[in-house]
């Protein structure tokens, strides 16, 4: 029989399979509710708690998936974060990863460009820091910041120095087509891609910044630049919509995870990540051909010290 | 009245254009005859001693071409040199490329992979070395060593560990279009790229590995893989003409350079990089607004200096 945590995890990934969009063309942003819980009643505290137990089997889970992973070295895992302020990349990551080994992953979160970044293709920065076989790398924002802010903030376009002659108004459409390229050389090539953008009210949103404002040990979190931002929901809504449906792919899907509920949040990514995973059927390499005699060998060696 | 090194110049910029490759589906090998020196008599000293001081003639061009591009940091110049061994890749770069600044300048040779590298997609350490803006970057062998040594020899694709469901009869038409999509992505980022596949004969080769062979101070250059890889000549030509078909396209042209005479490649190398920077129209960025100014004010402060 099995446990209910199996229950519930089984039932977690039926619900998970919900915000995975694995082809773009029909997507909208307006399909999934930010405060959406999967059915789950958010006020109700034995639930929450189940979420908090649960999350701690998920991450018991992820670690014995990510140990076959490094054991094999033959995939590697790329998950990418996206999302507005304050909709819990950070915490996320947090909670989400913290079980594992961190030998086996690493983060790299995208800051504003280095000048050295700047000086090379908008991709450079990202494929530098894709994990080789064998490690999970999270991005901490990613290449997709690349139709994101240059595309609201038209001044970051022109700090890239482009050629005039090639920055056209089919620019946003080729950096969708280098992004879908460059997203399949790596699947095919054995990097697992999974996208993830936390899909946060603007409401919400409010509440956290506030909260930053007004609690002291969240203060060294706020930036003025958030508010700013802030002021550009909308197009920043329409850039994320356009930029997922045009990116969301079989072999890189997107995963728009509803992101008022920080608990919902954090199980779902961890479960969705559980699930492609799986799909992997990792397994530790087998010994190769005379390996079983190398280790008796061994064996009678260390016996035999003195 | 133009110089004589100038008519020479606008000659040769004519002939080289005939072993630019732009689209490659019509292209075989077989048309371009490795000894070919485009009308000029190889034996004729004059015209050998004319091919030195031209070469001349061309390295100070090509510095000050390099200079403008190095100033206005827009552009920025990818140069592949492919070929088998012996043909002059590395003299190639030496005769053609010793009069520009170093600084503007880095040459990768890409020698076995290191398991790092091997641990990554087979474009990653290709993909880390493209030159930033303003700089001419050569790689001596390149990505494209990914659709020839691991085709002619099996193990060195397996070497790369790749997850099995992956490695399919289409992994080499897979391997071209994604080459083609990352040099796509570069051109359209201000990369200008060239490649140039140096076409030996194995005649000549059988002569230049004898002399490596009984030529004291050409010993260190000898390989005993050198005349193992000479025996699957027949295999590598069609694995050349192959990717050459493949991934010649106006944002990436090949230069099939007849490499039999070392002269002529050099000055018809040189020549096809002249004249593709010649196409870009490099400036001296213009002075900003207010610069003039700037100028002035500091020309008077250092005047003024006790």
């Amino acid at each position: 029989m099995p446990l209910p945590l199996e229950k519930t995890m089984a039932a977690a990934r039926r619900v998970s399979r919900i915000y995975r969009v694995d082809r773009g063309k029909n997507f909208r942003l307006k399909h999934i509710s930010p405060d959406d819980t999967g059915g789950l009643t958010k006020n109700h505290a034995e639930i929450q708690w189940r979420a908090k137990t649960f999350l701690d089997f998920a991450n018991a889970r992820l670690a014995a998936l990510q140990e076959k992973l490094y054991a094999q070295k033959r995939w590697s895992v790329l998950i990418v974060l996206q999302a507005m302020d304050a909709a819990g990349k950070d915490g996320t990551i947090k909670h989400v990863m913290s079980g594992i080994n961190p030998q086996g992953c690493e983060v790299t979160p995208f800051k504003v460009p280095s000048d050295t970044e700047r000086a090379h293709t908008f991709l450079w920065r990202c494929a530098l820091r894709v994990p080789e076989a064998g490690m999970i790398g999270i991005f901490n924002r990613s290449h997709y910041e690349e139709v994101l802010a240059p595309r609201i903030h038209p001044e970051f376009l022109k700090a890239q120095n482009l050629p005039p002659s090639l920055v056209t108004k089919k620019i946003w459409q080729e950096r969708y087509q280098d992004i879908n390229a460059f997203e399949k050389h790596l699947a095919r090539n054995g990097v697992l891609i999974l996208k993830f953008y936390l899909h946060l009210s603007k409401e919400e949103q409010k509440k956290r910044l506030l909260e930053r404002i007004n609690e002291k040990n969240k203060n060294w979190k706020f930036s003025e630049s958030d508010v700013k931002e802030r002021a550009l929901w909308d197009q920043y809504m329409a850039a994320y919509e356009d930029a997922i449906r045009a990116t969301a792919k079989p072999w890189a899907p997107w995963f728009v995870v509803p992101a008022d509920n920080k608990w919902y949040t954090r199980a779902i990514v961890a479960v969705s990540i559980i699930d492609a995973l799986e799909s992997l059927k990792l397994k530790r390499p087998k010994n190769p051909k005379g390996h079983k005699k190398t280790l008796l060998d061994a064996q009678k060696s260390l016996a035999g010290e003195t």
